[in-house]
């Protein structure tokens, strides 16, 4: 693979050809790399070149059309850091040489309620993701594995320069996932939080939520990962499989003022949401392709709430990465070239990761 | 069936025996009339010379062993008003001659955190139940079908003269069911409030909703109640049954803010939370014996809420009594007497009553 030796200098706005990218070709088949185009720089559009592209499952699902068919070629990766290298005449908030990222989101109708409160990610006309999406030309929008691309300065993000690019990537996703429902519902001082598990996502949300100085507890299979759980903040970390766990769900019944779901295996909601305390929230991340049971009766007799959240705003991204900044706040990484994702594939998907692969795009 | 001529005067304050009173006295036999004995009064106690009392669903499921093994002979209702007619040494808040109220609680620890915080149905010593549950002196509580009861005045509510008696007895019960979830997420001017189920719960809901300014949808199976609906303040009646109530239910999906589930027959759950619009909030009243069942993609992609409620603490229940004063709310009713009751069951199970029995207790 090349660098990105192709990718015109600032002077210069017209549609970029032969972008280093690497792309999904079909379910079943290996990522390969390719080169692909991206449009003219518009009045309001930021061109990045690319630094470093986070890998997360979601990713995988999509370039396998696990989720829903997918376009191919497809180039995914939606944790996306990098520098301004041109911007469009009417650009206000960035200049050449930001360090900036984009998150799921390329854009949206910034119009409607929703945009206009900030929550672009429920945009009532259609939330432009990142890749897979149809943008407005018509086009099928491409991620972040490539060595540059072209967004409208809306949805760009400022990467504080205290924060290392490499392990800030995973907040573009991982981050506000479990960032803005523990806002959402108040965590603070105090707060009793629960993460159920301890991947991509978990391991961010405990160092988030120990941040924002709630009481943090991991709930994991097994308790390989305790002693990583408390390095990040967490109090405790206890097993949920076998006898043990049997146990521990029992011993924990009614301690939590909060719970993030980030598994998206089927689990037994009624112990599960059962650990909450009255009026506590349980939040489901995952995506479970089973539905959700439970009984009414663990709702009414406390009050208890279950609800969900998705990604976040793009204030509230931004209010993120610079509480991460002032926090120090990352993701524990394993960066790789662009040659290792079909092998870090096998890895994510066997959860044989600590805790997030990130490409350096130097290497595509 | 007597009159309660056995009642002793004011200034007697032992134990009060054979007070007139309608039993259930086996899982499948009609309620009987008994007498029964109720404790002396207290120092904090209250007596309470009944004068209406109100006809529950919960009451024909306890009497009739449908959720536990009752303990016969037992005495059910827990919509209780009437007259104080003696007091205890260290009562403050009562007089002889107040009206006064009795819902679904007895009694609580008075001690422990929920009821500090005025959630007594949450005590976490428990809750003692109106009936069938166990005093302090162990004895099995015995309700509010008979003429007489002794209760501890931090239990017992102040009827505002402005409510005619009879028709307040349902706000009791159903009355603070619907307020409580109400307040608690919010509803005010410019809430769209859905309320599913027409019944005892439902239209008392519909008033209360109305009469705090909510804009009021009514769904129930037909459209036999539309002009009741309205009538009671709602701006809208849908069917939910068949074909047109599919059509509804697609047509209205994400219209409301809040949606209160009165019914306890399992919903399709995915079509129903779906209503909500982003953020709304979906409120479980209804107690289905079989699980709910739901996508986690129903809740996430709209951050919509799940949850559900029980009754109301005691300051809440007073603040609904003088919400329903000032407003005029209080329930339609069909007053019976004592030797009705067991005809009165048989419609209520038939959903024949619009919209709830009171029994005149002078009839016990």
């Amino acid at each position: 693979m090349t660098t990105a030796s192709t990718l015109p200098g600032a002077e210069n706005l017209d549609r970029l050809e032969a972008v280093p990218a690497v792309a999904a070709v079909a379910p079943d088949a290996p990522l390969e790399a390719q080169t692909i185009s991206r449009r003219a720089v518009g009045p309001r559009d930021v061109r990045i070149a690319i630094e470093y592209s986070g890998i997360c499952h979601s990713d995988i699902h999509t370039a396998r059309s696990e989720w829903s068919e997918a376009k191919y070629p497809l180039v995914v990766g939606h944790e996306i850091i990098g520098r301004v290298d041109a911007v469009g005449s009417d650009v206000t908030n960035f200049s050449i040489g930001d360090r900036v990222g984009v998150g799921c989101m390329s854009n949206s109708c910034h119009d409607c309620p929703a945009c206009a409160d900030g929550q672009e990610q429920e945009c009532h006309n259609g939330t432009i993701m990142t890749y897979g999406g149809v943008d407005v030309d018509g086009s099928i929008t491409q991620g972040g594995y490539s060595a540059a691309t072209v967004i409208d300065e809306r949805m760009v993000l400022r990467i504080p320069e205290a924060l290392p690019a490499d392990a800030a990537a995973p907040l573009l996703c991982a981050g506000i996932t479990m960032y803005s429902p523990l806002r959402q519902w108040n965590a603070g001082p105090g707060t009793k939080v629960a993460i159920i598990g301890m991947g991509g996502l978990g391991h961010v949300g405990v160092k988030l939520a120990a941040a924002m100085g709630c009481e943090v507890t991991v709930l994991s299979q097994t308790t390989s990962k305790r002693s990583d759980s408390l390095r990040f903040g967490a109090t405790e970390h206890y097993a949920t499989g076998g006898d043990e766990g049997k146990e521990n769900l029992k011993a924990l019944r009614g301690s939590f003022d909060l719970i993030i779901n980030t598994v998206s295996a089927n689990l037994p909601m009624d112990a599960y949401v059962g650990l909450l305390r009255t009026r506590g929230v349980f939040v489901e991340i995952g995506l479970p392709i089973e539905k959700l049971s439970l009984s009414a009766f663990t709702l009414t007799h406390a009050r208890r709430v279950l609800t969900g959240s998705l990604i976040g705003g793009i204030p509230e991204t931004q209010e993120m990465l610079d509480f991460c900044a002032e926090h120090g706040v990352t993701a524990e990484i394993e960066l790789i070239s662009a040659s290792e994702i079909n092998a870090a594939y096998e890895r994510v998907v066997g959860s044989d990761v600590r805790y997030r692969f990130v490409i350096d795009a130097s290497t595509f």
